[in-house]
């Protein structure tokens, strides 16, 4: 297998630019700089951080909200004229996606054409709510949190500027809160029983957090039957990111019907449903149905969502909760690089001169995995040793003899596998060599902090796309471990996934410098670290992280008091695109 | 097995109050309330909320703090008298556990006998300290950040109000950076091998995100010889809360390996080790070993830290850095609780008539399973039917006959636990049974956010000790899970350690109306639930979470837009204690 060249179509697939929701937003220009196309103009980041003498930024793409918006407008409003459906689309927000004030009123205004509604569980993000809704047209809110006399006299606010209120109802406590407001309708949430994939499942099944159980609601519709009457909506939830599109199908299904099964229990005024959030990011956009990557478009979600109720002889309206669709794109982290550091062990080449000849004599991967057990035999003897033993020289022979297995023997192999007297397969199926080949041999320290930037890679792995500003047009030099400025050792990024089964070649792809493995055609594999550029001295180099539009903001905490950034906020007005720097957080070195 | 009556004694033991840290500040009165003894002050947390008009508060009780200095130095100051050690002790706290302005400025005043310094790794951090640093008397610092001019600008100005600086260099940058200010002293932070246990394991190896290897060094050395002379402090870390003892005397014989390496590299200006963090907090005290509960003593801790270096022909001066150990225990959650809900599903009893009598009928351990058993293959073959076939009426079927298992067959195995009729080692045999009875039964809805509140709760699955603030003693009436008010699933906690094997009785413990298992004597017992006293009607109730002083105040996230807290500050002056209040955060419901 021989070793590819590079090319810009490559750099897009690698760095994940080929995304259905992103479109050609972001791409790369000739120069191989980053570059942010709205309308008609082509912006580099690295020249937005210069210009604006940035070291770290929060990017804010805001078209990219009003385009996820449209597609999913689009989508519903084109299923439903194809197949006749008789219920509309209410699309809602769901504020806890991103409550920011820039990004709530992004919705009320992109949303203005569409009655785009909104979804809110706590006080504070109903009061901020309130404090803008005088400035556009009514819409609808479904308020699924806890019910106290504040919240209601919000609602009570709310509905008086002509604004359509529904509340879910969870418990006794709930229905008698609202009882005496008749202007307020009643959503019937139910817990759904299905557990889709991922790391949302816990969200689903009698036990979960939200929502009532069939007899729960049959209960309380004997000590209260006024609620019969009341009710107006059907929710559900499935949790958040689900990525299986068999997952979805069977999600719908029983929201469906549950939907027939409240009309059955004499909940006859039912005639919205919203199946909840759960409609998955493309984080990367492989359709391959893994955690990141779902395996299905909005189209086949409007498609399966519209289908499953056709049958019914009563169509409910539609509402739509997709937060994450709708912000995740919109929101780009770029942080300088500080430092580059050796990742792990270094040597001194003199010290190993018998094992380089060892090496020269490697020509199979049988070869190599033998030198490289036998090294591993003397680092097992030196750490078992007991501690008398041990010295300063051993320690160094131990950290020699790593650094000759991470550099100098998974340099050679990368050599022959270009050669193509190693198969690529033949690596793949060991898992120490495929180890060994796709780690990182440099430590870039960034100027950002994981907890208060992209607090989901934290909180619950989640997985980012990182993409360099620069020298996308050559093969990157590196695989790098991505470290924060926070003292916390969970402060830092090293995998990424290489789309190589995108590829439309037969060569394998190395990294320039280090010579790890970077892509194999047909192949999604995980590296141990990021692909990137080595920086130049003297010159300044960013790193963006993708996608980070949806819950970040709110989820950021303040480790090492390290927090908050600049924003440089992109919008457009009729043809002309507006940039507005907001100087915050600057001082984080 | 016959059921044990309760008592204070059996109180402090189930709610953790039996806690080497905290002592007998929090204990329980004679009417079962939560009480605060500061001094001669007794104050009951509940009068604190209510006197106050609190739904929800941080308490922080500073004079914990001041115990838990004075703990430490007492320690090593016998232990260093004891051995005739000749270096001294130099505690230093980093900054990072808890950077709150207000808890620096307690490091200061408390630390003021003892000259305890500070660690810090930001340059938010340090500007904060520069700010406060002129009241009080200069201290030593450990920088372990990223060096940019602004940091070092900072670190001049401490040194010229007398502060002793030192730095740990981790890259030519670093080194660069420093050159040319000789009153700055260089620490070497080296990376450690061995691998302790538990949730930070990665926080050392070659690869760790913090430290040189020793090769690096060496060759840093080489490029940059001035630095052995201005070098004075070996800095390592082993990663945050170590709970096992073995570790701990693994991780310091490695220390001194490494300090005893550098003299011999040449680095003869060495005088000051510093181990780092590590020292694990009790947030358990069992002394087993497991995660939150460390089977060593700070005294344990200090004997094995100086008796190390005691056999060195020079004596370092040791710093402490255990910052957990000093502010874990200060601050307590306390949240009033809004609703009490079903946990799970409920049934209507009419419908399981025919079952009810297959109840009466278990005599043993194996007809329980019988029947749990044949229900299971009913709700199998209910949740297998295609979607066509179900109705409202099985779904109502299935959630009546899991309401069935969890709270009829759960019960009647309760009653014959206490009758003596099954042994309690067959339930804890069977994991299907210990789950069904260690379940809780009801779902309290918490006027807090653990994102906000206690963040290590979502982000590390850190354990909290959780306990209500009135009911003590009583028997608790059920197992509950702790919502809390923000839309996301993963809000709740369901698990609870129920720590049987410090009880002196011979009874099982159970809940008094759900009758779930919450104590086996013998048995370090996980619950599924926090056992709970059941709300009066129209009384308020609260639940505090203890021990949430470290990193949780910086860690918090503002999901759903809630965050912030009252604060009830407690402190002492001279022997009367005083109580600030100071209100922000409480527009939460």
């Amino acid at each position: 297998m021989s070793r590819e060249s590079w090319s810009r179509e490559i750099a897009r697939i690698i760095y994940g630019l080929e995304n259905s929701v992103r479109g050609n937003v972001l791409d790369i220009d000739e120069e191989g700089f980053l570059v942010i196309r709205i309308k008609d103009n082509v912006l580099r980041v690295k020249d937005l951080m210069e210009k604006n003498k940035l070291d770290v930024a929060y990017i804010r793409i805001l078209p990219l909200i009003e385009r996820a918006m449209e597609t999913v407008y689009e989508a519903f409003k084109t299923v439903i004229e194809l197949t006749g459906y008789k219920g509309t689309l209410n699309p809602v927000y769901p504020m806890k996606v991103n409550p920011i004030p820039l990004i709530v009123e992004c919705i009320f205004k992109y949303g203005e054409k569409y009655k785009w509604g909104f979804n809110t569980g706590s006080l504070s993000e109903l009061l901020l709510l309130l404090n803008l809704a005088e400035k556009y047209t009514p819409r609808t809110l479904i308020y699924d949190g806890v019910l106290t006399e504040k919240v209601i006299e919000a609602l009570l606010k709310l509905h008086r500027l002509g604004w359509r209120i529904i509340i879910d109802i969870e418990s006794e406590h709930d229905i008698e809160a609202i009882e005496k407001y008749p202007e307020l309708e009643i959503g019937i949430r139910v817990k759904p029983i299905i557990k889709p994939q991922g790391k949302w499942s816990t969200a689903t099944g009698l036990s979960g957090k939200f929502g009532l159980t069939i007899n729960t609601l049959i209960k309380l519709r004997e000590d209260f039957k006024w609620i019969t009457e009341r009710a107006t909506l059907l929710h559900m939830h499935p949790g958040s990111q689900i990525s299986r599109f068999s997952d979805v199908k069977k999600y719908l299904r029983e929201v469906k019907e549950v939907f027939s099964e409240l009309l059955e229990l004499g909940f006859e005024n039912i005639s919205m449903v919203d199946p909840g959030g759960g409609v998955a990011y493309p984080y990367i956009d492989l359709r391959d149905g893994d955690e990141e990557s779902p395996d299905y478009s909005i189209v086949d979600y409007a498609k399966t969502l519209v289908s499953e109720f056709l049958g019914l002889s009563k169509h409910p309206d539609i509402v739509f909760e997709g937060g994450r669709y709708i912000v995740s794109s919109h929101r780009l982290v770029v942080a300088s690089v500080i430092d580059v550091r050796p990742y792990s062990a270094i040597h001194n080449k003199e010290n190993l001169n018998v094992l380089q000849e060892y090496v020269e004599k490697i020509k199979s991967i049988s070869d190599a995995k033998e030198l490289i057990s036998r090294i591993r035999g003397i680092l097992g003897s030196i750490k078992s040793k007991s501690s008398e033993e041990t010295s300063v020289r051993q320690r160094e022979l131990y950290e020699d003899l790593v650094a000759f297995i991470e550099n100098d023997i998974a340099q050679k192999i990368s050599a022959l596998l270009v050669e193509g007297k190693i198969d690529v397969r033949e690596v793949l199926e060991d898992q120490l060599l495929l180890k060994i080949l796709t780690s990182p041999s440099r430590r870039y320290i960034l100027n950002m902090s994981i907890f208060a930037d992209i607090p989901d890679a934290v909180l619950v792995d989640q997985y980012f796309q990182v993409i360099p500003v620069q020298g996308l047009n050559k093969p990157p030099d590196v695989l790098a471990s991505l470290a924060d400025l926070t003292c916390d050792s969970m402060g830092e990024i090293s995998h990424y996934i290489s789309p190589g089964n995108l590829l439309n070649t037969n060569s394998i792809i190395l990294t320039n410098v280090d010579l790890r493995l970077l892509a194999i055609p047909g192949v999604k594999l995980k590296l141990r670290g990021v692909p990137l550029p080595l920086p130049l001295k003297g010159e300044t180099h960013y790193i963006v992280v993708l996608d980070t539009g949806a819950y970040q903001d709110t989820l950021a905490m303040r480790h090492n008091l390290i927090y908050g950034a600049p924003e440089v906020i992109i919008d457009t007005s009729g043809d002309s695109v507006s940039i507005k720097i907001i100087r915050n957080g600057e001082s984080r070195t």
